[in-house]
């Protein structure tokens, strides 16, 4: 199974008095950088899979691309842990914009855009599809489900991108901000709409999480995990509605509940 | 409660149709920026406790101070999220060497440092005391009953340092890298021997965390969650001792066993 490694460790269990050497399997975690026209842009420390989706949402969410053919090459070398990208000419990287804190409250927006290159690429979600509660429940179900690598080694995040019936892509990392990395890449090389979907996500929501749906234009997201505050601050701003520690048939819905039918009545 | 802000939010438990309109504990979120020297050093997205600790623990994993006494001034504006901080004369950031991708195979070291600070400040751990895997489960249901901000929210990370006996400090926030730095610079503070104590941690073990208890010079951590491929190896390489998935009364051990007083025999 990629992404994960055999290794032989010692398991202690309540009642023997001794280890028992067993064979187990723990995540992958390989380190890649990426190298944005000839200059290092950023060292993603990641499960070794999907590395250009990987290196597409990364390089769009700091901002540095908006759409898949601003790369006219992307190629990644898995032995030495590079990623090579051309942008179309003319486009560079301006690294004093990346994680670069944004200082100010201009433009309307809130205390919760520390990095200028969030507050660049945020947009509000555009009021669409509503969900039921049962679909969010299940589609977090299935995501739980889907996971290989989470059940072999409990190591990785999981994030989706779902409708209302279905999990239309999985993807699974060590990070959680690289699995929605991955999602975000992997919808740029062949977008659709993503005004009647919803991002399924096995992480906490902190308002970095936030900016990732804003970002890609998805306006639920549906967690497994706890919101922080400035999570939520962002997703009342964003239009974003937030559901949180989906678990047990429960859960909490915390900022625009429009977006699910039980409230709709 | 420091760290916890109240929200109104909508609960759905099976059963009911409806949503339940609650108060609910959130976890905080706050961004600090450290300026070191007049100059923009990183921005941690972070809870706002401890933060001279995390600030200090933050530089000394980037190898900017080796010790508190390197700090001349420490400055925390927590209305604004700055840190500013001014360093002995003659000392300064080599904004070039931070997160920046360690290229090669020199010294010895293996392929998983990635990044040339941690390569320069991560140390071998000298064998010192021996725990019981008691000890280790204990301190775990310690640092999981301690954490006040975790039973309000279910959002934080938790770290502490324990001896055989007992938790020492304990620290949380929302990254459970910024956990382990509040550690760090706690103990930069008020320095004292490490070779008997261990980490406790909550979160999952990456290279980075392994890093971080060279760089301490702590020689067993004891982590809740599930590790990665590189973690071991790093802890391999550093002579840590690592455990993981302490919970329900049980244990897996990793590496180097031989602080565990069950392989000693």
């Amino acid at each position: 199974m990629s992404g994960v490694e055999k290794r032989t460790i010692w398991k202690f269990t309540p009642g023997n008095k001794t280890a028992e050497a067993v064979e187990d399997a723990v995540a992958v975690e390989q380190a890649f950088t990426v190298i944005v026209n000839g200059e290092e842009t950023g060292t993603i420390v990641c499960t070794p899979s999907h590395i250009e989706e990987l290196a597409a949402g990364f390089m769009a969410g700091e901002g540095i691309i908006r759409k898949y053919s601003d790369i006219t090459q992307l190629e990644v070398d898995h032995s030495t842990g590079f990623v090579y990208v051309k942008l179309q000419e003319g486009m560079k990287v301006d690294k004093d914009q990346m994680s670069k804190r944004f200082i100010g409250s201009c433009c309307g927006k809130g205390r919760q855009f520390y990095f200028k290159s969030d507050m660049m690429t945020s947009k509000t979600a555009i009021k669409g599809a509503s969900f039921s509660i049962e679909n969010c429940l299940k589609r977090m179900e299935e995501l739980q489900n889907a996971s290989s690598v989470f059940h072999a080694t409990g190591g990785v995040h999981n994030a989706g991108i779902a409708d209302s019936d279905r999990l239309i892509v999985i993807r699974s990392d060590i990070g959680r901000h690289n699995a929605l990395d991955k999602l975000y890449g992997n919808w740029l090389m062949n977008p659709y709409s993503l005004r009647d979907k919803m991002i399924v996500f096995s992480g906490r929501l902190s308002s970095e999480v936030i900016f990732k749906a804003s970002k890609m234009g998805v306006g639920l997201i549906v967690s497994k995990s706890a919101p922080t505050n400035l999570a939520l601050e962002a997703a009342d701003e964003l239009g974003i509605t937030a559901v949180g520690f989906v678990r047990n048939n429960m859960c909490n819905v915390y900022t625009h509940p429009d977006r699910i039918r039980e409230f709709i009545g």
